[in-house]
């Protein structure tokens, strides 16, 4: 028996990235559309796939990993659906339906971050880590995880990004970022937030400029936060911030120094190394973690929700 | 066929609780033995379920419910034992392996809060939420959490209770009770806390002292940050701090406030009630915990940890 193939669909605010095969390794065909009005982008994805289909065989399942908020509700009639965006178009977008009708296979959704969990938990950085977190820290920050095998979903998609962590006011006078909260976690860590606080962007930010050491020390608490609710095996932490390369082993010292020697786990002392992990996809988790959740969507797996 | 007959243990630090039924509107034979030493109070404990098991009938598999910490790795040597406590002779006492040997069935070993979380998830104020969390405001604070219709568990069980929150410094000078973090969400809010900062304890502050303002804010950013990472269906507050009956209704206000509108869903407005709830099974949680494991430790079910 030969491996399924899978298609994969991942839909970010400026472009689709559509891809068939059955992993990082074979990557069967691949095309990129920029993201213009629903109806057409999904058009374009669908016909992809059906090219694929007519003239070099069957795909077992999609996967879509979409920018959010969507709903993944299985008991909604609008599962599938992205909510509200302020993106013009897509406010009320039906994602998995067009798909599915057209090709006639399971489908499966999650949010971008939660398929980078799945794709990095079966290829990458979280391979054999259960519980396994993703963060991504850019203009916004943003989570995802796989617990019990399955990615996790509950009232809403958990985001990480919006808990309340202590702010260092005398060091720190701005205010934060987030203009629901204000100083948040994502309104004082973002990227976003550190182009605010210090006007100029991460990037141009040398290793010495005190920017980094605030920027770790929240990072950590946030971290901190995650480790006390969730307990993951491993956290990949990933996005555009984290491309400062010194950042993640400042964020290792800082999630060391706020445990304090309480959780007396190995993981936490010398093994932070291998804890608190860079992710291993790259550039890649996003349609990766398409194809992934549309693995899952195939019976037997059960690793993501798919359509009824 | 009849239902299974399950047998609870919950260990608690003064006193042994042990039960047999099928759950709360059926328990068919109890007992109380204060904890002394771990082989008299086990070994006591196994002789209750002994005498039911010739007496009565069979028992189908046994649950723990204990204090801790525990080692609850399933590939551990050292599974089902207490790791490190300062109850004498309770350090590294095997929990699982008496119980087991005499009886010869099927044992589930869980923290006291996770087998909480799985008896009000089953029988109580947890019905139909999943993922769910149960947390105790006591002298300490702590947390256990069912995902995808099993305790969670992690590098480490979740805690929960040592996450950093905001402090308000200006307002609460108190720098926190935690001999770890100092003012950790622990540190500020529990009732160990209350007693060292006013003087007196939870239950002697009336409902107009300072106090009660404060311990809302504290715990309402805790569930906040429980709700950003995990994003439970239902959270469940119960613990000797909450026997404060205004208390409930002000954390869930400060929720509401505290989330901002960000999270647009009904149960973060209107249905804020029936979202952060008390408990449904009061001092019954324990041993019902207990119960509730067993029943999780019968092949099929697969709610719990159980021996290999």
């Amino acid at each position: 028996m030969t491996a399924p193939v899978f298609g994969g669909l991942e839909a970010g605010g400026t472009k689709v990235v559509c891809a068939v095969g059955t992993g990082p390794d074979d990557i069967r065909a691949e095309t990129v559309i920029p993201t213009a009005a629903p109806g057409d982008t999904l058009g374009a994805a669908v016909a992809f796939f059906e090219d694929y289909f007519r003239d070099r065989g069957p795909i077992a399942a999609i996967g879509i990993a979409a920018f959010g908020p969507l709903d993944l509700d299985p008991a909604s009639p609008t599962w599938g659906f992205v909510t509200t965006t302020p993106k013009p178009g897509w406010g009320r977008a039906d994602l998995a339906g067009p798909v599915r009708r057209a090709l006639g296979v399971p489908v499966a959704v999650d949010t971008d971050v939660n398929g980078a969990a799945v794709a990095e938990h079966r290829w990458g950085a979280g391979r054999g880590a259960d519980p396994f977190v993703y963060l991504t820290v850019g203009t916004g920050i943003g989570g995802g995880a796989l617990v019990h095998g399955r990615p996790l979903h509950g009232l809403v998609h958990p985001e990480m990004g919006h808990l309340r962590v202590p702010h260092d006011l005398p060091v720190d006078p701005f205010p934060g970022a987030c203009p629901y909260h204000g100083d948040c976690l994502e309104g004082l860590a973002s990227g976003e937030a550190i182009a605010r606080r210090w006007g100029a962007p991460a990037e141009a930010l040398p290793a010495g400029h005190p920017a980094w050491e605030l920027e770790a020390r929240y990072l950590a608490l946030g971290l901190v936060a995650v480790i006390a609710v969730l307990s993951p095996r491993r956290i990949a932490v990933g996005g555009g911030v984290m491309r400062t390369t010194h950042l993640l082993p400042r964020v290792r010292r800082e999630v060391v120094s706020l445990l304090a020697g309480y959780v007396d786990a190995p993981a936490f002392r010398d093994g932070i190394d291998e804890y608190v992990v860079a992710p291993a996809l790259g550039e890649r988790a996003g349609v990766l973690g398409a194809l992934a959740l549309a693995a899952g969507a195939v019976p037997g797996d059960g690793s993501a929700q798919t359509a009824r």
